[in-house]
């Protein structure tokens, strides 16, 4: 049997739904996967280790990033949330991982970025890696904070950041949009795994998409990671398409990037 | 049995070679067919309606478009022409078209334009879909119009459009530059149903050729429209170089997009 | 005193507002100026012969254009007008000058297209004359149409065009939106005379406008003009904003280049 | 005597060494000027008030907001500093302003963005404002946040923004790289008040430097601002060069737009 | 059985690893192939015709190019040599190819040229054919030169180039960086058969790599060479990475797309 | 009086049109400039001493450079020649003078680059200094081959070059195209300079054209040099039109920054 690439593996929001997919699919990248969470990890098997953490609390952070080869980071507010929350979880948390990453050798990091980073942009734009953010939300202002953060621990420190943007993880594509956002659960390991095992990474933004009919964004600045989708929603279209109406030309959802995020208010108003 | 997407779907040029088509092809899309043509249309089906009426005349075109949810407007001269008749049925004809869906609310029309909008950039330019027109006929520059017109009425009333420059739609390859600029009938079908059915056109242009092994424009920026080709020219291949002479690098049909267009003179000299 | 560089120039539109600056302003550069347009044209010089005709009068054009060296082609329709009006006008009228040219052997049109063939774009995309066109108007359309006209002809038959998308000629700004869209007269004057004079033209897009201090537009791509612009508004800028309120950022009039123009609606609407 | 154009202006950061500047040049904009610092702020003129906050403190700066009409952001810290106080100041800071100009309805922000957000680009990269952000220190890394913030608050609440990526402002250049960087006070006042006087601002990212002769950047996607810098380095250059070693090609003070701070480390470390 | 394409092709490197390939793919082309080297070809086929000559003499070269209708030019030193053998083998070499096309009226020549042309560039740079020259040796300057001497031959005289920058042929992948960069034989003879029939060459320059997974450039330029590989390395992957241990991010293998090469020193140098 | 910024500054070609105008404008720079040509060099002054030597003999070159702070290089054939004596001079030469740079560590060579380099691009290109090669002659090619030779030498040796692509540099306009293409000798001694004494060269591609109406290239690539140009040929425009005729819109000399260039043939070929 082949020995695995990596000794220990931490990740982060490994208790989420993406996480538990990253724990299946990532294990035999890794002799040891090193997880955490704010709740408690369920099901934990021989090859892992769990601690249930706070991504604000700096020291806890920096003890988890000790012997680790590299951070696959999904860890911190999964959606829109209020300033404080927002600030505490994916701010100062992703602060804390780069920076423990840092003091403690790590060399390269997978962070679950977020197409909110860029929602406004329009489908039409087809946008690249290179196009400048465009925030949709707070949660979609912190995932940029992050990839700055990145970038500059690449070019400060030499730590290498894969920043994947994904854009809808779920078991199936749950609405209309997701017939071209969808990232199949498969799709979501084989990205996570070719930014992990890619011969170079320095900092690379990639859309997280699986190979979708429908192409918003132009993917050809990360063609350096080897990522392959293998999975598309078109055997979900026709269903789909019967159950749900179809959206006005202008919906956020077929007119943005970030769907109906750029329809929210501010979190903190009150309703 | 599923309902179709829409209930009525009206089609222009209905009676010529890629109307023959679209009527077959699009069929599932729509309760109703409503075909119109200048000359009579044959072999009507149970889910079809016919109108002989010309482009040019606004009050029939208007009430064609009366109850439509989408329009295929494939009608006009399909190739150089006189000036007098590229005005008549390419530019009022089309002008009445899009005026109509205007005044009788209809949201999206899929057009055939053609190469011929762009005929002059040559193949190793590589253009997309935001490079400048460059016409090379009376019967391109009649294609720029109307993908001009279909600018003006998302952008002022909301109408979207799909710009479809088809480059040669025919039975098979008629000649060598065909082994690059082939469109099936096939494809032809698949690339409307993807710009009738895609969640967001607003104003798209798109290159509509096969799966050619050579490919000489990027249609990246026409991604959201979904549409995947799934024929190319191989199997014509050998055949096709067998029997027709190594064209030089500089003749038109391998220098320009347009190819022998490019060299066609004005219509209206007398010979 | 030097010979002037061309024998005979051709203007039209010659009674508007611009005919009247450029029958002053390019008197030195012709023997004789010959000036048609659809009104009678008031105080001839020795310099100039009159001709009172309509453009879409294809004969009358192509009479006028025999034995000329430059046509200075600023007729048709100057604002938003019934689709008829402009049919004729600007579409017809100006396929008229074209096709006469190219009968006649004239080698170069310079043309008063307009910011309306581009009046969607926003100020803060800062297009160049390759950018896609977004007319505001079907005012706009036609000088879309035109410039399409003019590439057909130079790339077909070899006759070069100017194609000046000017902003707002004005004897002083009229409005708050002049302040950056502002052409003075000599600057208008001045650009005519590059486009006449300049070693080589091709197919020229360029951008008409004053050196005023709020430049929303790149002209780089016209450079081989020879264009120098030597008026500004600044002096007119605190009468301006002390008379005027300041308008909402989304307002037309500062968000887009076209200003009000997009804001028109159907001019055969009834109102 | 004219009515200035803005009632009342805040100015964050009022006690330093470009505030006190502001203080002075933005004078005649507004009847008065709203300042605020962590320190007393000296010599207040009639039409001045002050408030000495921490921009850390959300009740302060919401009530500062209110029935201001424009804002100019420059407090903060102005240079590395601990990631603590970076987070307080700048990123907290700077969302406390944007959230209590959205409460109170302040429509446009003028921002001391910073070089240093782009401070890993070369000078021979030529970046313009659409290219990616690479921070070269937390400092610069939290004026990406505020850019971000900003792009945030014009895209989903309307409040415009213009961030000016200040490089070097002083009484004069303090080193050789400042023969480049340079943006003398009176151009830092120009360019103050052509962000809060253009008739547009939406989202715009602006480089600030005067009119030196080496020109790194590409500021045209600015132009619309009307920024029109008046001084250059010439002067200095001569003394400077005589008192100052040549540095060689690949120090950053001549490799990076960031100069010196890219060789920071980071700033929590102990030396 | 068909009539092969070509009467007679010139390979020049015969002898080589490659030119051994391209014998036996481009057999089927031609009736003849006329082959030459430096040193003695082994096991002529009954298809071929061989000479033993050296570049730097140009009669030989020129009496080889006698009567050929394309040239597939692998001839040179294909490594880093002493200035003076690339000077004679690559830059003279090849100027008395080009030089004896002209005389000898051949029209099309396709050229092994390097990714070390472009070596200094990063896989994240993603690079397309119009990004400039890099060289990373004079091995890869001696190829930048003969692609800018088939760019003259081209614009002035009209003979077509196919400038194909191999990465690395090789049987099978020998390190990691092929896993990236290697082009099997089988797409060798594919790549190299499609510049010989492509329809339109003009000047195009294609990089020559397999379908491998990790994609580091933007091979759309060469679109209308019609080239699709078919191999990949992913058969490869585990067994290589097993066996070699992970490169540093900033080890030239995995950074620049020349690898090695550029750590090279002066090939003069004494060591 | 201040110190001269470099001790001795080697310029080759001294004795040539260039050469002649750079003894008079570089002296400020140096203490010592030391020249070189094939032919004797006249008027020696105190500050200058003279070497006839020929590029192509390296030890000449090798001990020319010893001790040299910086070398202008402005040798070698000036203009189209047999192949043989470009090969020679320019190649070789040139080749010379570098390896000789890099032995005796010489950190900055500023190079007589040419538009022939770059010839075949037309004036509406706009092209700018990431532009690929187009030579239009032998000459060109050279070019072409030292601005390669110089990217490796940074890229690889860290010796900076500033390649200026020098147009037409003459005492004053010679014929029309030189109204747009004419560098004013001061402007050519404020280019070099510039190249001399800019913080940061690296590699830099810089046209060279004094501020000319008609601007046919893009320099901003150029921009961190601090060129400034301060002539221009609007005082020769109108006596060099009225005694030159007006060229066809597609002669070489107005479509082709190379000019005539274009339409020379081989050198070698007997007339």
């Amino acid at each position: 049997m082949t020995k695995p690439r990596f000794d220990t593996i931490l990740i982060t929001g490994a208790a989420g739904r993406l996480g538990t997919e990253l724990r299946r699919g990532l294990a035999p990248l890794a002799r040891k996967l090193r997880l955490t969470d704010r709740t408690e990890i369920a099901d934990l098997q021989p090859n892992e280790e769990a601690t249930v953490a706070d991504l604000a609390d700096f020291d806890a952070m920096r003890k988890l990033c000790e012997g680790v080869d590299a951070i696959v980071h999904f860890g911190g507010a999964p959606n829109e949330r209020p300033w404080a929350e927002i600030l505490d979880s994916n701010i100062r948390g992703s602060y804390h991982i780069y920076e423990s990453a840092r003091q403690a050798g790590v060399r390269r990091v997978v962070y679950a970025s977020s197409v909110h980073a860029i929602g406004y942009h329009r489908l039409e734009d087809h946008i690249d890696a290179n196009d400048p953010h465009r925030p949709d939300s707070l949660y979609g202002l912190s995932k940029c904070f992050v990839e700055d953060l990145g970038r500059l621990y690449w070019d400060k420190f030499g730590i290498e950041s894969a920043m994947l943007r994904i854009f809808s993880s779920f078991p199936e594509p749950a609405d209309r949009r997701m017939l071209w956002s969808w990232l199949s659960f498969d799709d979501c390991v084989r990205l996570v795994t070719a930014a992990l095992t890619a011969p170079r990474v320095g900092f690379t933004v990639s859309f997280g998409m699986s190979d979708n009919a429908v192409k918003p964004v132009d993917n050809r600045l990360a063609g350096h990671l080897g990522y392959r989708p293998q999975d598309n929603t078109e055997r979900f279209r026709e269903a789909m398409e019967e159950r749900t109406p179809t959206p006005k030309p202008d919906a956020p959802a077929v007119r943005t990037l970030g769907g109906w995020f750029v329809d929210l208010g501010h979190p903190d108003d009150e309703e």
